[in-house]
């Protein structure tokens, strides 16, 4: 296993673990902020160190297309690229290729799609997501499965989950015979040469000789030290979603993410798929939610014993001025606030709500000043990792009902308690 | 005087001094940063710190226009309003009244003009600027000037010069009568009385009497304790620059600016004017050239006796792209930085340079990140504090004349050296 999972406490379903990654330990349940171009919107990676970030997720899709993967390899991968010295994990592609790009064909070898960007015609297969993640060099790296659109009727949600198993399968493929070899190499040369190719500074200098060394050296670091994780497909079926889980399983991954959610379908569904997937994981292996959630979301998940979730909630959400505190959710240009000397959030200590007021938060919206979105997204991330940090204390002192029940009240007295969704 | 300005080292026409102000210690030759909608675009104030920033300018035409000076005022004043605990200098808003709002008037009472923001009809007077500026509350602020357009033949130039002597007499008055009036007050009530008023967090349970009664107390305060600058027009006429200094200074300012450049003139007659003006003030107070300029006019004209100066450029260049180095001005948005893993500035110790790759700001740049603006803005900034610094400290030394040769012809070299111009 490229990545090991230490279990720590556990409460009920929910547990607290430890990831150990080559860049560093990630403590669980742990909340993901996404940086899709390798950049969380707006906030410097010395901000996130800050804020106790552990790891990140970036887009396979986005960093593919721009600036390109054999760029970010050339400049010695995504890690030393964005400067993040901690965890990353990059997601296949998938999802964006099937939510952003443009005339998309689904064959059995792949899918061939036109860039949002420029309309320039890819083609991402099983192998080329496994070769564009190796070359971003994450800690931990996603096969490639189809995302199943909501709704699905049986057939539509079978047949996607079956391609997702052989795609998932190609991976696996590839990920295990690179592992030989990078094995192999490393036996021959000792463990040390392959980091030692890492650029320093410009590359004015190279020749390309030594580029083509580098690639293969780095290329051969990634393999061997990527942990690889299957997805869970199945679409709103229950009996699916046990079948995808246990043949993924039987494929033998380092970790599982459960896919396929929060496609627009009813929260309650969600929770359901969860519910009806989680028990089919193996308990010592880490378990990742995809694109989940709001506050509420990630405890109730964490709850029942995922390990990991990611969402571009906290971002977005700041960015159009929504706030999330520990009274509810705030909408900052609200004008109630124009006066409002307090902080954005009276039980949050992070550097927004340590120094600025509600009133100047909204002037900053209002005006239309790039660093609203600024400390409202670090609020906002501040808000989800704390909330995070206090779930894995509750897990860890034994008293998880009792804060799970406390958050609750708390948050659904808010009239805006489940943001993102109408109110019906 | 409001302001205490000690004059510490001195090396030919300029000076290191100190400005003493209620809001802490500014060592001059200082650049202020622009904070026009109490924000430095992209930057946050423990940011600010951080570069060492002790002076910042702020715009009292778009504070009086949005929040308003009177939402300011009821949040305890501009320090408090943007979580800035150092010095603060607010203009008169003539400069964006004659520049941004639409359908000016100008009588001998003052400007009538329309908001470029929802074209509401505003009129700002000598003694309207001096209100406004006093609820926003900063430790400097501006007598209300005619900004001399460009070119202004001598009649139209000396007609100007007269409003602007007149207008600041009227200001000078105000400030005079207000002094005396909190100065009675403070004899009468103890001097700590006004300072106890400043609001603490919310404003939800006060009162319309409380809020009377803070009002009172806060202008009293900035009453007494804000410096107030007169500013030297003249157009582009030696005589006329002479006669505006001589007249301003009779009236008896804290500090005197000269205004009415950078307006589309060749810079060589920006030079020519300052060098007209600055013989003209006196050596014991501060001198301010107003909306200058490029770091190696900064440099220059502190050499000439300038002690503060400010300007858009670092913090406008940076959100296009435009670095200022020690190499020079370099465009970061070229292909040729996509694979470049050095440094913005080699010479640089900013926690830009510090930790990003110039691949990395070209990436953050062409993909439309937010954190392209923050991180070149970072740097630019982080570039200005540092090169008056150095100015500081070469008048320290005594070696100003070796440090400005190495300076011309380091910035001189490159193809980029006089930014913000075309190369004729």
């Amino acid at each position: 296993m490229a990545l090991t999972f230490q279990i720590e406490a556990r409460s009920g379903g929910a547990r607290v673990g430890r990831l150990m990654t080559p860049h560093g330990e990630v403590e669980t349940p742990v909340f993901m902020p996404v940086g899709t171009q390798a950049t969380v919107k707006g906030i410097g990676q010395e901000a996130l160190e800050e804020l106790g970030a552990q790891l990140l997720l970036a887009n396979t899709y986005h960093l593919m297309l721009r600036p390109g993967h054999e760029t970010v390899a050339r400049l010695g991968g995504l890690h030393r690229f964005m400067a993040w010295e901690r965890a990353l994990l990059t997601d296949s592609g998938g999802y964006q290729v099937f939510s952003l790009a443009e005339r998309r064909k689904v064959t059995e070898e792949g899918v061939e799609f036109r860039s949002h960007l420029d309309g320039a015609l890819h083609f991402l297969s099983p192998e080329k997501a496994m070769e564009v993640q190796q070359a971003l060099g994450a800690d931990v790296i996603m096969a490639l499965d189809e995302c199943t659109e909501y709704p699905a009727g049986p057939e539509r949600a079978r047949e996607s989950l079956e391609l997702t198993l052989r795609w998932g399968a190609r991976c696996r493929e590839v990920s295990n015979q690179q592992s030989a070899i990078g094995s192999q190499r490393r036996q021959n040369r000792g463990p040390s040469t392959a980091r030692s190719f890492v650029p320093q500074g410009g590359t004015r200098s190279r020749s390309a000789r030594d580029d083509k060394q580098k690639e293969q050296a780095l290329t051969e670091q990634a393999f061997t030290e990527q942990a690889l994780f299957g997805i869970v497909q199945g679409g709103m079926h229950t009996e699916l979603r046990r079948e995808s889980a246990e043949r993924t399983v039987a494929m033998g991954f380092d970790g599982y993410a459960i896919g396929g959610l929060s496609v627009g379908e009813p929260r309650e569904l969600t929770r359901e798929m969860v519910a009806a997937t989680l028990p089919h994981l193996p308990a010592e292996r880490p378990r990742y939610l995809m694109g989940v959630g709001t506050p509420e979301e990630i405890v109730e998940f964490a709850a029942q014993g995922v390990d990991m979730m990611d969402c571009v909630l906290p971002t977005r959400a700041g960015r159009h001025g929504l706030l999330y505190t520990s009274e509810g959710r705030i909408n900052i240009k609200l004008a109630r606030f124009a006066e409002d000397g307090g902080p954005p959030d009276p039980n949050c200590g992070c550097r927004v709500c340590a120094r600025y007021s509600r009133a100047y938060l909204r002037h900053l919206y209002v005006a239309g000043e790039a660093l609203a979105g600024v400390l409202n997204t670090l609020h906002n991330l501040a808000y989800y990792l704390d909330t995070m940090r206090a779930v894995r204390h509750a897990i860890k002192l034994g008293n998880l009902a009792e804060f799970l029940s406390g958050y609750r009240s708390r948050n659904l007295s808010s009239p805006l308690a489940v943001p993102g969704e109408d109110p019906a």
